[in-house]
């Protein structure tokens, strides 16, 4: 680490006092909006006029412009599962892809075990990565696997391609004033699913064991590729996000930044599944603010919002109407027992305090 | 880890012992190819007509039809440099898609850093990355940043993609009997710097502090990305490969064992700087098996070959013809003190038995 030396000298004298302080370490999780804003998004390397979406806050990927195509590129790491990390590195960069309305179709993965490891454990991880894809009709064409000594636990990489012709997708930057907006299946899939798994027998005690049982099985729905291709196949979606850190709140936020719009919810259209609720209420936290891949967040024109839920439903995804796009980009609402909030923007997500609760109990 | 639990059973008998025996782990370093081959490559998803070019042992990327174009991608992590880790990921990415003859265009990026890690640190790395995709011509596109306890110092995994008219592209497998081998620079440079920054104070007695900086420096030939499209673009190559971890003997051995094909080198026109062979000398490990980023191996047409090492020659890279492709796939020969010798066949990089001496000095 090391220290800063701060000298203060104070005016009109020869006093000078110096302080070392500690330079202020960042905490576990996605590196923060401002951080990246201000360290990574100026440093791009060359500008490129074939790069028509590079890095943004609240876009899930890059769209990159090959002949009369466009190549839809993403990647995220699975730094924090032990049993599913195969599994979820091809869902989560799947789900990246889906936000623009389009199929992922290529994955690639570096695969980073801690010495030790065996060969059989490889292949568990690689059963994983082989059975996702092959659930999402995605081809693996490549990746890089390795021992070394600078992981505590298995990390995979991912990184996923998928193709459009130009100009036939969504960004999150294309919501209008007026939209609706709509999630598919329910808000905080992921986080239950990961408390419901890290905390069973604690939360057993306190919600019951169906309840945990149910909330163990959300992680079946946390790939939101059939919720994001279909919506897009409507032709009626102006935005698409795949909410995730920071949970449907920090999702609408994002969405509405990119967008440069505002947005008014109703509280009480927000769907949760009960083991959802139950968990979020006995671990004290909202479940709003809990990660969320599994629902789908969709900005399309209001006018045909039941066009498209019934499209969802068509093909066994259910969806509703949570509120509406605004002009003013300022005007973030939520409507709570009659009375309009403004919209909480978590500045972490709500899974590492349920996780340190049940951690501590 | 956990135990395997073996039971034998004395046939005829009712006599049975249980062993429990600790399964093999894996040791630091690529995992090996017959485990890839066993378990990695029959994992690969849906089969999709329009992936040209899948996993192979010895392919440095996946080749990928996108209209009438190719996209060429390559993942590989970096895990064990702490000063240069975003300067390498770009670096060692781009020569993965170089050794295709085509120009590396788009990058992205995973950083994961341990917790306590400063903004200042990561805007280092961000830096490097900047830097050295500048140098390359290359756009940075995205990528993902976060902070994991996962982690025990700062890795990058980067991705990198470059395109292609269909067809206008080499892999490691169109090496054909007759032709000529040629190597660029000199073999071992990435073993080299690593070894003499690593080693210094230890090697500067033994081979003098002039050698240790020349080694140091030779950190500034590793990119092989103008080698590889300068040496495509004659028209004359069959055949790229980026000789990395086992050096430029496993380099060979991959082409050869890609391009079903045999080789005879010539040891004595092997090109080895200076430094490479003195701190090789001193270490005892051989050259030839040393990772060796930053040397391009080119299978090319024997009459045309000089015309090749002109052209790279005319862009200021050095280059020599270093034997022969040969028919006969299980002819892999070098001659030595003019002897015909078998071609060494490391099973693991020179580099980790000289960092052992170097660190128990």
């Amino acid at each position: 680490m090391g220290f800063y030396e701060l000298a203060f000298h104070a005016p009109g004298t020869s006093y000078v006092r110096t302080y070392y302080r500690r330079p202020i370490g960042m905490l576990p999780g996605k590196v923060p909006p401002e951080i990246l804003q201000r360290i990574v998004f100026s440093k791009l390397g060359r500008s490129d006029p074939d790069v028509i979406l590079g890095p943004e806050i609240g876009e899930d990927a890059a769209v990159i412009k090959v002949g009369d195509q466009v190549v839809i590129a993403a990647t995220d790491p699975i730094t924090g599962s032990l049993e599913d990390v195969g599994w979820l590195a091809v869902h989560v960069n799947a789900n990246d892809i889906a936000t623009f309305g389009v199929s992922p179709r290529w994955f690639l993965a570096s695969v980073m075990l801690p010495p030790g490891y065996t060969p059989d454990q490889l292949g568990k991880i690689m059963n994983q990565i082989d059975s996702a894809a092959k659930e999402l009709d995605i081809a693996v064409t490549g990746g890089h696997s390795e021992i070394t000594e600078s992981v505590s636990q298995p990390i995979v990489v991912g990184f996923m391609m998928g193709i459009a012709p130009t100009g036939r997708y969504v960004t999150s930057s294309g919501a209008k004033p007026g939209d609706a907006l709509i999630v598919t299946k329910t808000i905080g899939i992921e986080g239950t699913s990961i408390l419901a798994t890290e905390g069973a027998s604690y939360l057993s005690n306190g919600v019951g064991k169906d309840i945990v049982e149910q909330g163990q099985n959300l992680k079946n729905s946390i790939s939101v590729v059939k919720d994001g291709v279909t919506a897009f196949q409507t032709g009626f979606i102006h935005a698409m996000h795949d909410p995730t850190e920071g949970g449907l709140a920090n999702g609408v936020h994002e969405i509405c930044d990119a967008s440069g719009v505002g947005c008014e919810l109703e509280n009480d259209l927000i769907p949760i599944h009960e083991a959802t609720r139950k968990i979020c209420e006995y671990l004290q936290i909202s479940p709003l603010e809990l990660i969320s891949s599994g629902s789908m967040l969709i900005s399309c024109e209001s006018r045909y919002a039941s066009k498209v839920i019934d499209e969802l439903n068509a093909v066994g995804i259910d969806s509703a109407i949570i509120g509406l796009v605004t002009a003013d980009a300022t005007y973030r609402k939520v409507r709570l027992d009659g009375m309009l909030q403004n919209l909480p923007r978590p500045s972490t997500d709500a899974l590492w305090a349920a996780l340190k609760k049940i951690s501590l109990s």
